[in-house]
């Protein structure tokens, strides 16, 4: 399929029928990503106010084969958002950044409509407006864009409890490669009205279209929330833990989050003002995140499952908030956990699901694989509850990282050959984007990589959508 | 596109590659349907063992371009299951009667595998039997297959709590038309490699490939479960009382299902040894059913919400079990009612769903459109939780039901009519199989029209899966 670049041709066509300022030159911002391995290109930059002026980009790309990249807040760490020169020639970069608005919120359905472009804080913010919470909640939302969330099904915190960003959507308007508007931005909970149409771009990441709007469903505020920090000597003990904190209060967890000593080793050396809630740090704790409805005490709660963890021997020690201001405090070590990590810098960083009940021989069995490839730390940690792990790897202690360029390469082949053994996905919620189309075509199964293909021809004849992304080529 | 029937040659050459009892002349049991609309035609019926013969099957029939119809438990409503002879040649009929093994739970990750033929009751049992519980819950459960309940994406009286078959569904393993498996029987709760086979399978109705088994999520068996009817003055009350009980008892509820005054008479008349839970009928009530971790009592919550809504003018009376007898006891009313309506017998039944915040105004206006077409009673009922009604309509007292059968087509294009100005569905958990097709076509938006025909196409070029079903044809 040959493209054309988005040239000074193109952009006249454009100029002729779009507002004068909905076009911009390339700015670097747009072409540049948060870990800085992807370098992109763009013909122009064009930032539409309505879903009509996204059709009106997109029948002029699709008919002049023009390749199109969605962007979003750029926060996406996969490369999904920038095209390189490899790829084709110059795009049409259209930015959501100006289709901000709120399209109604409907607190006794509990639903929101929005524009894609709305940051996903801004979609909290306005559903706690409204006396309800939208739970997906994940490191970049101050500048993440809603769109480029479901785009990239992204998770986060919360999906134990609430599910991750497929689950809580309920609709979308969309233009398909085409041009073509599609009015889905249904606030039903149950519609069996045909193909899945929805959950097909959800994920797609901008391959099938732009999504311009969502609904999305809320949930009433949980009115007692609750924290606590518990040792566990183990992954396989924190399992067990998770199970019986399931037992003993159903889905009013909101998060499980695994943290492993190696990361708060890193915060110890990196943030040192960051106070850590053990004094002798453990070998792996657990963030448990309760959220009750009126008049329950969520660190009674907590108390109590500490109290029947320590009797079954599976937590040694533990911390529970007595206070909004504590409760943050622990939260503030999970969240800050990244930011040790970038501070000392990873050989390779995975973002890896594993069944549930498997996570434990994995984390072993890794630790010994990576041990023949060199000296190296490991900080696995993350929401163990969904069975997501950021498995992250690091140079050996006083060690400079790039001494160990030669080896990226081998390590990510290692933790990905690894997780397909253990019938993982090696990408659990940062989706494919650029960086792990390779690995799909790799570790992914050839009859649904074949769909894949036949459904991209079928919705984007010209493969004008984000081209590189997600789809590998066929052999 | 021109299909071949499943003729005695296409027979013989299936019987030179698959055991000799896979294939059965056609019996009537697979050609008929529970609402006897459809009348079926099958030229043989294939009985597999195992994935790889419904593979060899649908490899025959792709290469042969003979259609293909995939049986379950036969229970759906709107002729998923049976072909006609008006939309082409005689097809081979495929039954996934056989394949009802375990493949494996999982009590850890709260996750079961099973093969597509298993009966939905059996899915439970093996779940209970695992400590676990599997929520979906529908009228037909002890006949229903897991793989048609995913292919249809069935509801049922538990979705306010744990959602629908695709909620409950974490991967797949499929024939698709070509006869080539895809192995997604994924057990993960995060995987975005790629785009969501799943979801485009799930509600696809068999026209996209034939589901041969299913990974599912399970949950923690409620230590508590507590059932209330509390009579409410209007659809509108209900749904205050609905946000009144979420604001108090968050997830727990696991049904909230609206009764109107009609479905009791029904009963009264038809079922005269049911006990009704009030002796002057109201003119709505609302069953609510609750689940609830150890050491918490349900009809304590319930008593609690029942002062509240009564303090609050949005109930008037109620009923609270103390038993589970009485809990089965009122849960028996409303699981009666569709039998009620059959021994009365419909003009025209129709499972929709509206924005909740719009059902008070959708039934006045409902009522107030069939009165302009005859003396006619409305019994609606359903899922008010998820926004889902069985708007069913009957019959003036003492009117026969022949007399009404020149109505039928006009009493649900009206009530189809204005489900779409309230922005509803027309098809709410029943699918669409080959009764609402004609609907789709005219309700549905054009570019997901258009999108489905793009994808069925480049799924099923030769157009076998089903033919009839589900897909508009284009204008």
């Amino acid at each position: 399929m040959t493209l054309n670049p988005a040239d000074t041709g193109f952009v006249d066509h454009l100029r002729a029928v779009l507002p004068a300022d909905t076009l911009r030159p390339a700015e670097p911002r747009y072409l540049e990503e948060p870990r800085g391995r992807y370098q992109g290109q763009a013909g122009v930059i064009a930032l539409p106010r309505s879903t009509e002026e996204v059709a009106m980009l997109l029948r002029a790309a699709h008919a002049a084969h023009v390749p199109v990249v969605p962007y979003g807040g750029g926060t996406g760490l996969v490369g999904g958002q920038i095209m390189g020169a490899a790829e084709g020639p110059a795009p049409l970069v259209i930015s959501l950044e100006r289709m901000t608005a709120l399209r109604g919120v409907y607190p006794q359905e509990n639903v929101i409509a929005v524009e894609a472009g709305m940051i996903l804080a801004d979609v909290q913010r306005a559903a706690r407006e409204a006396g309800r919470l939208f739970p997906l909640s994940l490191a970049a939302e101050g500048t993440a864009r809603i769109g480029g969330t479901l785009a990239t099904n992204a998770g986060g915190v919360n999906v134990l409890r609430y599910g991750n960003a497929r689950d809580l959507c309920l609709g979308l308007e969309a233009v398909l490669p085409t041009g073509e508007i599609w009015h889905g931005l249904s606030r039903l909970r149950k519609d069996n009205t045909g193909y899945d149409l929805r959950n097909l771009l959800i994920g797609a990441e901008g391959t099938l279209g732009i999504i311009t709007a969502v609904s999305l469903k809320l949930s009433p505020i949980p009115a007692e929330q609750g924290t606590a920090m518990l040792t566990v000597a183990s992954p396989a003990a924190a399992i067990d833990l998770l199970a019986m904190a399931r037992d003993q209060l159903g889905e009013t967890i909101s998060a499980f989050e695994l943290i492993h000593r190696q990361g708060l080793e890193f915060l110890r050396e990196t943030l040192p003002d960051l106070r850590l809630p053990f004094a002798d740090l453990p070998d792996w704790c657990v963030l448990i995140d309760l959220g009750l409805p009126k008049g329950r005490s969520p660190a009674d709660a907590l108390a109590a499952l500490f109290e029947t963890a320590l009797d079954a021997g599976l937590c040694a020690d533990g911390v529970i908030a007595q206070s909004e201001a504590q409760r943050q405090a622990l939260w503030s070590v999970r969240e800050h956990i990244p930011e040790g990590n970038r501070r000392i810098g990873s050989v390779s960083s995975h973002d890896i699901s594993i069944p549930i009940s498997r996570i434990p021989d994995f984390i072993v069995e890794g630790g010994k694989r990576l041990a023949t490839l060199g000296d190296m730390r490991i900080n696995c940690f993350g929401h163990l509850g969904d069975g997501n792990l950021h498995y992250n790897v690091f140079p050996g202690q006083g060690k400079d990282r790039r001494a160990y360029d030669h080896l990226r390469d081998e390590v990510k082949r290692c933790v990905h050959d690894l997780t397909h053994e253990y019938d993982g996905s090696v990408s659990a919620e940062h989706g494919v984007g650029r960086l792990k189309v390779a690995d799909l075509a790799r570790y992914g199964d050839p009859v649904k990589l074949a769909a894949m293909r036949a459904i991209k021809q079928a919705l984007d004849p010209h493969g004008i959508m984000n081209p590189g992304a997600v789809v590998p080529l066929a052999d």
